[in-house]
C-alpha cells in the first residue's frame, strides 16, 4: 500500500474525527476508494473502535431512484436507527463517474433528500468527516493525469494541521470581532454583516467544528447581503458545467442573477426554497496546498486566494447557541478568485488584499488602488 | 447490462425476499458485486422499498481485525440497531479474492463472531438471502474461465422454482413421514434420527423458510448420529484446501476424524464447542441446474446427486416450536457424492439410489447390490 494512503488514514481517524476506542463508527465507502477503506480499517482496528462499512455509488443511487415512483418513505428506520447509534461517521468519496447522477431530475434529488432530513440532521450530529480517495475520476474532472491528481490532492490533504490551525485562529478573531464584510474584485462589491456571529476555524478537525478534509477555510454565516458578486471559478453542480454565474442582492435576497455556462441549474437551486435565495456561508479559502481548480467543491473552495458563498442552508456552528440561522434543502458553494484586484475589508479595514492577509509577508499596506 | 444481471435481481427481491413496498432493506454487497448491486437498486426502488446498501470486503475485515487487539466489544449499537429495525437483509457475495482472509487467526475469527452472536441472530431473524455476483474471483476457485463461470452460475440461479418446489416437497414428505435415515456409499456407512423434526423444502425463497440463493436442497436436522462417512467432494474452508474428510460417529458425536488434506482445519472446527461435534444438518441437494463442484459452499451442496452433513449449530426451522436443536458457534457443511454405488434409505426403505429418486425415470427398483 502507498505509504501516503495509510497517513490520509491517520489524519482522518486521529486528527479529524477523533475516534476513540469504543466509539461506533460508520464508515462509508465509495466505489473505488476501496484502498482507503482498507487503510481506514486497519487504524479503526488499532483504536478498538467497532467498524460498520455502508457503500457509497452514484450507480445505485441512480438505479434506484430512477425506478422508484418518487414517494419516498420519511426517514426509513433502519437508516435513521443506524446513524443514531453511530458516534463517528467517516465518509470517503470516490467514485468511477463524476457524472453518475446527471439524469437524476431535480424534483427526484429534493424529494429523496427531503424525505430523509431527520437522518441528515442525525449524521450531522456525529463526529463526521467527509474526504476523498484520489481515483481516476477525480484526476478526470480536474484535467490531470492520475498521478499528478494524487500528488495534488496528497499535498491538500497531509499538512500540518496544527501550524494552520494557528494561523486560520487569526482570521477567525477578525471576522469575530467585526461587524460587517465588504469583498471587492473584478465584477464584485458586496456587503454582508457578520455580526453576532462565531467564524468556524475549519482546521479538518471536529475538534475545529470542521468536517471536511482537506480543510483549510476560516466560515461564517453572513446576513443582510447587498451588492453584486461574480464567481469566476468554474465548477460542476449536478453533473452540469457552471461558469461565471453572477448574482445581485438586495436586503439579503437574490434579486438578479445570470450565468454564462450553467444558469438553468443555479435557477433550479434558487427556486428550492426560500432560504435558497440568501446566503448560508461566507467562506475564506487558506490551503495552500491547494494549488489550482480541479472542479471539486471539497477542494476548490479551500484554495487560498479564493473566497467562496453558499446558497442556502447555514452551519449551526456559526450562530448563537439555539439560534436558528438560514434555513434551506440545498447549500451549494460557489467561488471566486481573490488573488488579483481584491481586497477583502472588514468594517472598512482591509484584511486581505490580493489574496495576502495582512499578517503575510507580500501584504502591500499602501496600495495604489 | 447483461439481461442475466437483472433476471437475478429480479428473482433475488421478487421470489427470494418477497420484497414489498415500505420494506426497509439491507443491501450487503461485494465488492465486485457492484453490477448485480445496481440491478437490485433498481427492482427495489420499482418495489418502493427503502435501501441501505453496506459493504463487504475481506480485505477491510482483515485489515480491522489484524490490527485489533482482538477484545471486540460485544454487539455494537449502530450495528445491532440496524438489523434490528431492518425487514430484509440481502447480501451479495462477491469478492476479489476468496482468499482474502486467509491469514486471519481462527482464535480472532471465532472471537469477533462471538462477540457478534445477537447481531448475527437478528438478522437471521429478517427475511435474509444469500446469493453471490458470478466474479473472476470465483470463476478462478471453480477452474472455469469467466465466460463460462457465468454459464454456470446463472443455470443455476435462474431456475424454474416454483416447480423444483413441487419436486422437493416430495422428499421433504417422506423425510417428515421417516424416522430414521440411513446413508450408504463408498466409504459411508451412516445412520441419524430424524423423527420429531421438520424438513425444509430450500426453494430459494423465504416463503419456504430458504435464504440461498441458488438453493434446491431438501434439509433436515439430524440427531443420534452412528457410523462413518467420507466426505469426497473437495473443499475450501477459511481459505484452505480440504479433501476426503472421514468422521467415525458414536451416539451422535465425531469419536474420530481424520481427512487427506486440511485435517487441521477439521480439528479446529471440531473443537470450537461441544456441538460441533454433533451434526446440525443433513442436505439433500437437487440443483440439476449445478453440473460441478467448484469449491463454492453455496452451490456445492445444492447440486444433484450429492449429500451433505453440516457439524455445528442446527436451524430452528427444522425443529418444533420452542425446541433447541444443536447449539455451536460453528456450522460447517461437508459434502459427498452420492452418484454411484450409493443409496438413501428412510426407515428401510431406498428412496435414492445412484442419484436417482424413486420417482424419478432411471430410477433401479431391483438393483442386484
Amino acid at each position: 500500500m502507498d505509504e501516503r494512503v495509510r497517513e490520509h488514514a491517520e489524519v482522518l481517524v486521529d486528527w479529524s474525527a477523533r475516534v476513540e476506542t469504543g466509539d461506533n463508527v460508520v464508515l462509508a465507502v465509495g466505489v473505488d476508494a476501496h484502498e482507503l477503506a482498507v487503510a481506514v480499517a486497519e487504524r479503526l482496528g488499532e483504536r478498538g473502535a467497532n467498524l460498520l462499512a455502508t457503500y457509497s455509488s452514484g450507480e445505485i443511487t441512480r438505479a434506484y431512484l430512477q425506478a422508484h415512483d418518487g414517494e419516498f418513505d420519511e426517514n426509513p428506520a433502519h437508516e435513521l436507527a443506524l446513524v443514531e447509534h453511530a458516534d463517528v461517521y467517516l465518509s470517503i468519496g470516490g467514485g468511477r463517474n463524476t457524472s453518475a447522477t446527471a439524469d437524476i431530475s431535480s424534483e427526484t434529488r429534493q424529494a429523496y433528500n427531503s424525505a430523509r432530513a431527520t437522518i441528515r440532521d442525525t449524521r450531522l450530529g456525529t463526529r463526521w468527516v467527509s474526504t476523498v480517495h484520489p481515483t481516476r475520476s477525480l484526476a478526470q474532472q480536474a484535467n490531470m493525469s492520475y498521478e499528478a491528481y494524487q500528488e495534488f490532492a496528497y499535498d491538500a490533504i497531509l499538512r500540518d494541521w496544527e501550524s494552520l490551525a494557528d494561523e486560520m485562529a487569526r482570521l477567525k478573531a477578525e471576522l469575530d470581532d467585526g461587524s460587517e464584510v465588504r469583498l471587492v474584485s473584478s465584477g464584485t462589491d458586496l456587503t454582508m454583516r457578520i455580526d453576532g456571529r462565531t467564524a468556524v476555524n475549519s482546521a479538518a478537525s471536529v475538534a475545529y467544528d470542521s468536517h471536511n478534509l482537506p480543510s483549510g477555510e476560516v466560515f461564517t454565516a453572513p446576513y443582510a447581503t447587498d451588492g453584486e458578486v461574480l464567481f469566476d471559478v468554474p465548477m460542476t453542480i449536478h453533473g452540469e458545467s457552471v461558469r461565471n454565474v453572477r448574482l445581485e442582492f438586495d436586503a439579503g435576497e437574490v434579486v438578479e442573477y445570470d450565468a454564462e455556462q450553467g444558469e438553468d441549474v443555479i435557477a433550479e437551486i434558487i427556486d428550492t426554497d426560500d432560504g435558497a435565495r440568501r446566503l448560508g456561508e461566507l467562506g475564506i479559502g487558506m490551503n495552500r496546498g491547494i494549488d489550482r481548480y480541479t472542479d471539486n467543491i471539497l477542494f476548490d473552495e479551500k484554495m487560498g486566494e479564493t473566497v467562496h458563498l453558499a446558497l442556502g442552508r447555514a452551519y449551526d456552528a456559526n450562530l448563537p447557541e439555539g439560534e436558528t440561522g438560514n434555513e434551506s434543502a440545498v447549500h451549494v458553494d460557489l467561488i471566486t478568485d481573490v488573488s488579483e484586484a481584491s481586497r477583502l475589508e472588514v468594517d472598512g479595514e482591509v484584511i486581505q488584499r490580493n489574496g495576502q492577509f495582512r499578517w503575510e509577508e507580500g501584504f502591500d499596506a499602501s496600495p495604489t488602488q
